[in-house]
């Protein structure tokens, strides 16, 4: 099964937002076991659209649209599509109740234009679209299958894991053996480091397959394999995992994907811990992370956001000569970072605290230069830990960093604690 | 002058990296007014590379091509150019030379493959690579150029800069009008709203081009022209702004692409005046975004996150019954939301203080449904605003939403304020 991907949208062609999504799909439909031999970005132009179908059409099995259906003028991507297979369009009656339903929950009127993401091709199949207005479709004809997927990635992803790819399974890929795969997540540790660690089991990969997956900020393995059945797959798979935790123990946090602040939150929420956060630099990026998990409420109680020294010493009481004068260590400092952390655990009196204090840049700060930073937690009855660190990158690097690094910390230090249950993140969890 | 990019490399189609190289090119390309109509990504095989290079020729005057020049057996990109072209190759004194200097220095032996780096195609003027080993080439042919670049972005996006820039503005672009854009940002409207307001300027058009710029969370627009000289394009464009711009008073806040805590953070900054916040459902996002940028340690002092009913107490001295009790108002609502602000106001000392207390879900929270959100603006010497928000999406939607929000009605405030240059993001800036 060969597959061509066209993405449409002349913000693509500019150069104003970078194809995010031919990357996403070309992923999930090599996990599928399908071949992409093709990627193409086209602008909303019709004419230039139908020629990149009518090429496509040419040299592919599966042609995956993303973006175009929309409900600007320049969306046209279901009307191009339509035209070249010589079908007709309709409103969809779900889709559209959806869309009006939007517009009257809110008190808001409906413009017009909204009515265009509700058209479909005769035909079709509609693939809902959970995160937007958009309806996406599936299509099969004459042995090619069609898939039409809203531009947004927060729209398309969902609705290609969702419902393009089980049709897929059920249309086009009936011949095949699934293909079943893993997603192993790791901290702690870069990209290039762990390809280095995993060296001999990826060169000598045949079957499952292992594929290093770089995605910002984060460190993941892909484990492949096709097997008649889950359980078959399953038992392969979890084989090569095993390997694979064995050369990196201090690493491998879950089974799924999932960032690491959803198994903290997980494994506190069901120790029965709390934790609370002083953050200097970050300015509220490490409490904004833990705080997206859904449940973090019964683990995280609050924190203090202390960008400027005064607000160290007035919100938790830093004493005035660590910051200033000639002998003092200065806001990033160990020192700093340590009070920071106990005094936050103090004042909210939870189990752990946790504080970043540093200099994310681009100007440097006390003398002391972009990238430094220094992050603390603090322990009820136990104690704190200082670690010292040198980022590089730009100011929100740095920030982004500063708290993978802490929340790795914290994760270290949960499994290191008797009384907490601490499965790896994934097929363990209840 | 129509353009061609071609990204060459099976990591690509398999999804392991995402093309950032066609977006850099498509950016610059714009910037030379020259328009990108395809963009093509094939994989390291030289029928289907001959293929893509064969449909380009038959569309486009220029074709770049990027990746497919390394030392691998993988790479063909040159040859397989040369053979569509019907000409020769032959290997670049001068970048053998860099090759074999390169593994000399280095005391190491050259493996024979890397002589592939230095092919040149015969009548192609070689473009020199100063932060790698594989050598670029330029070529002109019966009204047709060919640009063959590097791979890895930080050999491609110097070459293409320094050394292919320049000769396409020789050899190609000697008739051309340079294209002049400027982004137009705003906040507190909807895209499809923004567009019903300005359809009969999009509808319209001629010149200058006006398109809607979809990026998550924000609202641009990009108004483009080509001009002899950017004095008569920005005459040009400064006319179609102002029209969109006394549309849309009251919410278009830059033109220069910047995100809103960037402008409320220079005007509060030049102004000498200082916020705080108080964060309950986005746990710190608030904070983050204004501390995101630099300078804002001169107007962000700090706050506090009182994610529990606990800690709004604690923290910020909410009175308990506002929070518990029969009949309670409860965490989510407008009397929390005012006391919040005002009491965050107090305890830091600053002008502003913010708030935001609500129901980020999935969950429904004391219940109230999902998405409703306060929001509140104290002021030193004036008024409390409390804002209703009734946001649709998922949780981390609608904790973007809510910081939005936030943010534009604290832009308002400050525009209505007599004390404070606000100037329009961009151009005006100093």
């Amino acid at each position: 099964m060969k597959a061509e991907i066209i993405a449409v949208g002349t913000e693509l062609l500019l150069g104003q937002i970078v194809n995010s999504n031919a990357r996403f799909l070309s992923l999930e439909l090599a996990a599928l076991g399908i071949d992409v031999y093709f990627q193409t970005v086209v602008g909303d132009n019709p004419a230039r659209l139908q020629e990149a179908v009518e090429i496509a059409r040419g040299r592919a099995d599966i042609l995956l649209f993303t973006g175009g259906i929309g409900p600007t003028e320049d969306d046209l991507t279901k009307e191009t599509l339509a035209a070249v297979l010589g079908r007709d369009l309709h409103t969809d009656r779900i889709a559209m109740d959806q869309v009006e339903r939007f517009f009257t929950d809110r008190g808001r009127e409906m413009t017009e234009n909204n009515r265009k993401q509700a058209l479909m091709i005769d035909g079709a199949t509609p693939l809902p679209n959970g995160t937007g207005l958009a309806v996406g479709l599936a299509l099969a004809e004459n042995g090619r299958f069609y898939i039409v997927l809203p531009g947004p990635p927060r729209e398309m992803e969902p609705m290609f894991t969702e419902q393009a790819k089980p049709w897929l399974l059920q249309h086009a890929l009936t011949d095949e053996m699934p293909l079943y795969s893993k997603m192993l997540k790791f901290a702690g540790i870069g990209e290039s480091q762990l390809e280095t660690r995993l060296i001999d089991l990826i060169r000598n990969q045949t079957d499952p397959t292992i594929a290093p997956y770089a995605k910002e900020g984060e460190v993941t393995i892909r484990i492949s394999t096709k097997a008649p059945g889950e359980r078959e797959a399953m038992e392969k798979l979890g084989k090569l995992q095993d390997k694979i935790q064995a050369l990196l123990p201090e690493h491998m946090y879950a089974d799924i994907d999932v960032p690491l602040e959803k198994i903290i939150v997980d494994w506190m929420a069901d120790a029965g811990l709390t934790v609370s956060a002083a953050e200097s630099c970050t300015g509220g990026l490490l409490m904004s992370s833990i705080t997206s998990v859904p449940g973090s409420a019964s683990m995280f109680l609050g924190g203090v956001v202390c960008y400027s020294n005064e607000m160290k010493q007035k919100l938790l009481n830093v004493p005035k000569d660590y910051l200033e004068g000639p002998d003092a260590p200065g806001a990033v400092s160990r020192e700093v970072a340590e009070v920071l952390a106990e005094q936050v655990r103090m004042l909210t009196d939870t189990d752990f605290g946790l504080s970043i204090t540093g200099v994310a840049g681009p100007a440097y700060s006390e003398r002391k230069p972009v990238g430094l930073v220094y992050i603390g937690i603090a322990e009820r009855g136990g104690r704190t830990e200082v670690f010292e660190l040198n980022l590089s990158g730009n100011r929100e690097t740095i920030r982004i960093r500063s708290v993978k690094s802490i929340l790795y910390r914290l994760w270290r230090r949960l499994e290191e604690r008797e009384d907490v249950e601490t499965p790896l993140g994934g097929s363990d969890l209840a």
